[in-house]
């Protein structure tokens, strides 16, 4: 987020976040302990990931979007909605982690990696450790997202606006394993109807920015026609964030995005990049880039002329394009949020960021 | 549940919980169908798991609990905490059999069953298709257990009984986490200090009893010294439904219970029964029976030779006192909560039910 056109400190917000999650992990954790110590592993493996990365953007935006609509309010009263928030995403990154088989998240092991290493003496085939380390951090992903309910039922505020922001968050995880279920199939299954954009609506712009901003705002009272602007405003946000997404994940600078760039094109991810491609592109262009396009033995080299092919053919620009579009009908609807001049900077904030971000 | 001791019948509150089940199935998997066809495949899969079997049993011992402390309240307005009981246990089945890799429940198939039929014709290395269908159960497992959550939080009870249920809950989840991880990894890592009753506590008295009955109870607006009686209660109940399941799993019927009698042997599963075992029988009897547990290969004849010898060196026998010494207990506790005799009656028919099931 950049911090020069918002109002609300991020740093200070993560640095609140940081904290408070330190402290649940270290209840979370003595509790476990007392019912083994086998428990208490799974709670320091948990422990150990939520404290190794992570932005806080989420809980960033629940308190930007309550602090926006009670300007009066102390936010104390919303943290553990905020919490909530960074547990059910790290509750869906564990599981993303199992289904896509990754062992590293944040450049540390994850949960699945540090129960491989905990496994090891016991468990000498692969395919079964695999299993079994599997299973725990299945296992680590459905207490995150079940103490996330936990932790929303502690906010301070009426009742009334518990239940709704209850009922948003609900939605949120309803969202998110759709998107999740359409991203994986899109993997194996015939294209069918499903588009990236589609899947980035649900798997990400619907939990990582509708959920969040709209909580907020609820818990702040905000009336149903804020909520509704707030929602189209968060989706655009969230589709941008995205669109950006998968342009770092061909484009970015690995050594700022800490991801590899060739991963997507070798593993031929069908994003929306791809389908502007596949529309604009000469059938010569096409040709060539898929001999290279999902063929994990590609090179380097072959990789940039994947690359270069995707920029030839006018479609990296119409992905520009289009996040420059969102971006813009995100900061019209700003606007006309009934808020402060303050929280809209805060919100022009969250605009750029999605536009401009290079991680 | 044995309905001559039973004033709640048992037959009523199944049938009103089948009918909102299918309610609520109809409802989501319309939802999931504006999503996407595939969203809608899942729900559809997961309304099949949810309607083939399930006695009900934790929704009915919400509505007991809750009836025995506020006879005069409208069971209605707790209905969605006894669906949201179901829809935990629900998910918690569809993972744990992701961990046991098994493909069928209640005599149908799966999610992961259904879903091995649904891409077969898209995956053909059997360990990629098992590796997606599983990954589809696990988002079947998330979504359900979220929206437990999302019920529980329609409960139409004070503001602050409904925040108590939702701790109660969590504390539940919570357990049975830990427990499934207890029980999970006994399969492979040093016994150590975690025993069978341990396991029991956490894995089965904590989710299936004193969860649904503390939380009836506290959303009735009982009082701490009557949940607190009610979870010795509830905790005695279920380690002796265990001890029994672990009874029926090795000495039941198999066309009663509907589950084979000989796995447990087979796969060497270290239960109560097993640990009585050890700390009773003979050397020889030791020699005799190790050579067949925990040996996938046995024969029929062979299991049978095993459980002639649990039976004759007294751990089956042991096993029983164990379950009369905590149904009497249990019993005895009944007397002493605040309640009237229809709910004590109610009562005694589950300590009767757990004690002498046969399935």
């Amino acid at each position: 987020m950049n911090t020069a056109v918002s109002t609300l400190p991020v740093a200070d917000v993560k640095q609140l976040i940081d904290a408070r999650l330190t402290d649940y992990c270290k209840v979370r954790t003595h509790t476990a302990g007392q019912v083994s110590e086998r428990y208490l592993v799974l709670w320091e493996s948990i422990s150990r990931l939520l404290q190794a990365g992570g932005k806080r953007f989420r809980p960033y935006m629940v308190i930007a979007a309550f602090d926006a609509y009670a300007p009066d309010q102390d936010i104390e009263a919303i943290i553990p909605a905020a919490l909530a928030q960074e547990l059910l995403h790290s509750a869906m990154l564990i599981h993303d982690d199992i289904i896509d088989r990754d062992t590293i998240r944040y450049s540390v092991k994850n949960v699945t990696g540090q129960y491989d290493d905990h496994y090891a003496p016991f468990l000498h085939d692969p395919a079964e450790r695999l299993h079994m380390t599997q299973s725990s951090a299945l296992l680590a992903g459905d207490v995150l997202l079940s103490d996330a309910y936990r932790l929303l039922s502690k906010v301070d505020r009426p009742a009334e606006l518990t239940s709704k922001a209850i009922t948003i968050f609900s939605n949120s995880v309803f969202d998110v394993i759709g998107g999740e279920l359409l991203d994986t199939e899109s993997g194996f299954l015939p294209a069918g109807s499903t588009n990236a954009q589609t899947i980035a609506h649900y798997k990400t712009a619907s939990y990582s920015f509708t959920g969040p901003l709209t909580m907020g705002a609820t818990l702040a009272g905000a009336g149903d026609d804020q909520i509704n602007l707030l929602s189209q405003f968060s989706d655009k946000l969230g589709v941008a964030y995205q669109l950006r997404d998968d342009l770092l994940g061909v484009f970015g600078d690995e050594t700022t995005t800490g991801k590899s760039t060739s991963t997507d094109i070798k593993e031929g991810k069908r994003t929306y990049l791809i389908e502007q491609f596949i529309d604009c592109a000469t059938e010569r262009q096409k040709e060539a880039f898929f001999e290279i396009f999902h063929n994990s033995q590609a090179s380097d080299q072959a990789v940039q002329t994947a690359r270069t092919i995707l920029q030839e053919s006018g479609a990296k620009a119409r992905v520009e394009e289009r996040i420059q579009t969102l971006a813009g009908e995100a900061t019209h609807l700003v606007g006309e949020l009934l808020i402060s001049d303050d929280s809209k900077a805060t919100f022009y904030g969250l605009v750029e960021h999605c536009l401009s971000r290079k991680s």
